[in-house]
């Protein structure tokens, strides 16, 4: 490697590209969008995977409420407007991720076709894989893991998803999890068998 | 692995930590923060260093104007609020980044004092490396690669850091670069070595 010795000419140095990074890892990076009501289980499911894919060598990384909303989205709260912005950094961050080189998961209830729509157009189509976690409204509700529900329900909460605020279902997702009796185990494989057919885990 | 069949009760699966990360990619997470002024070389040297840990199998990402000032950050001006802003995200990403095992590295002139002491806060001392690129300001500006200096000191820019806005040098980097007469090369391989001294490039 030749390279002028004044410093006084600045030398452009190649950035190590995807390509690199992703053939070091030996994996493909993409974003594995989880999508669904609250309760429906996209953290739980989404951590499944993680494991799976640890156990397979592969690297991923998760971003949802626990490490966003108190970092980078700490200055946004739940108004529409706001959870656009929300979504928006959300997907930023993701396809960030995603040209690492990582298998990047994220768990939001993103419950607007656009923003999820606009996640796919940044990430790009062919990287981004849409993962709808259908459990009904009734399973969510019954399970209330942090009495949110019930707050919605008694007015505490206001503009609540799938309570006082719409869920717009995805249409065409990659991956339609119907979650209902069926084990979390059995979900993630679902997950982890359809980024295997994509051709994610190996580079 | 054993877990409840039934979909009623929530199974609140691990996370996959950072150790597991580290232990899968063989090196520790870490930011490398570049901070000097504009045509300093910190993008040229970050660029180096991830090329150099690249042919020794370490997996790193770049963080810099060119995939966050377009994308995440593309809301944000150059008023001092949205300088803060700007570097108060780049922090927050960086910090995800380096949670998830990565060798992080970010060039920004990031001229304020308060706001690199916040992204080292968030980020944790023992991870984060505070390089100074140390080059001499009539050595920026004769390189002037953008022509921006040219446009500060017509003030067709303003606020431009070092011409008409501060930049308040680093009073205990851990590492300095005095760049002046000395190669792309030679400052890049300071940082590798002080990284390997540290220890982040194994796990």
């Amino acid at each position: 490697m030749s390279e002028p010795k004044s410093t006084h000419i600045r030398w452009h140095g190649a950035n190590v590209d995807r390509n690199e990074r992703e053939a070091l890892l030996g994996q493909r990076g993409c974003v594995v969008w989880f999508t669904g009501l609250s309760g429906s289980g996209k953290s739980t499911v989404s951590r499944r995977v993680e494991q799976l894919l640890l156990e397979r060598k592969v690297v991923t990384y998760g971003l949802d409420g626990d490490n966003l909303r108190f970092g980078l989205n700490k200055d946004l709260g739940f108004s529409a407007e706001d959870r656009s912005e929300n979504i928006r950094r959300v997907g930023c961050v993701a396809q960030l991720f995603m040209d690492s080189g990582t298998v990047t998961l994220t768990a939001f209830i993103s419950p607007y076709q656009r923003d999820r729509d606009a996640a796919r157009a940044l990430v790009g189509a062919e990287r981004f894989v849409e993962v709808f976690v259908d459990t009904p409204l009734e399973v969510c509700e019954s399970r209330d893991p942090k009495g949110l529900y019930k707050k919605a329900r008694s007015g505490e909460i206001a503009n609540f998803t799938g309570i006082s605020a719409p869920y717009e279902a995805p249409t065409a997702p990659e991956v339609h999890l119907l979650t209902d009796g069926k084990t979390v185990d059995a979900s993630a494989q679902e997950v982890v068998d359809y980024l295997e057919t994509r051709g994610f885990l190996e580079a």
